[in-house]
């Protein structure tokens, strides 16, 4: 809780589809975007911007590479992001269980 | 996790400002709107829209009442507003330790 009184989420993991691609890097395999977008149901836009602002809070790495000549963009989850997950988690137990 | 492989996420309780005020309400006790606006830190038209956001959901009960022949308007977490926030910690859980 901060002197407010108020709890600190962190706004940046606090979104339905921030979370979903977490959830889908945890296990910590390298997902191709398209994968990403097609298992998430989303838009190339929607998960671009989403990407970013995980890559821009260093909790996803993102890398380019070639596979068969073609350009591909891998996601992958950093111990930050599993960080970010645990401490979500805490925050929310001290939350649900405050004695 | 859907046929899609997406995580359910509950999105009426994955804000900030919602997740705040189910925080100061998980005591059980009834909250004055006052009260509540100055803990979290709220614009009065910002807690008034989450607080029916939260009441349209059955998270949250709102009773008005007279105090001292004033008008005051008290918030109280329900049954159904504790189940949320245990969802919410037990689908994260699920996705931070996936065996």
């Amino acid at each position: 809780m901060s002197k407010r009184g108020k709890p600190e989420f962190d706004e940046l993991i606090l979104s339905r589809t921030r979370l979903g691609i977490i959830s889908a890097l945890i296990s910590g395999d390298k997902l191709e975007f398209t994968y990403l977008r097609n298992a998430l149901n989303l838009s190339d836009g929607n998960l671009s911007v989403q990407i970013r602002k995980l890559e821009g809070a260093g909790y996803v790495r993102v890398e380019k590479m070639f596979v068969d000549r073609k350009p591909k963009t891998f996601c992958e989850i950093t111990r930050k992001g599993r960080r970010a997950i645990r401490d979500l988690i805490a925050t929310l137990d001290r939350i649900a269980n405050p004695d």
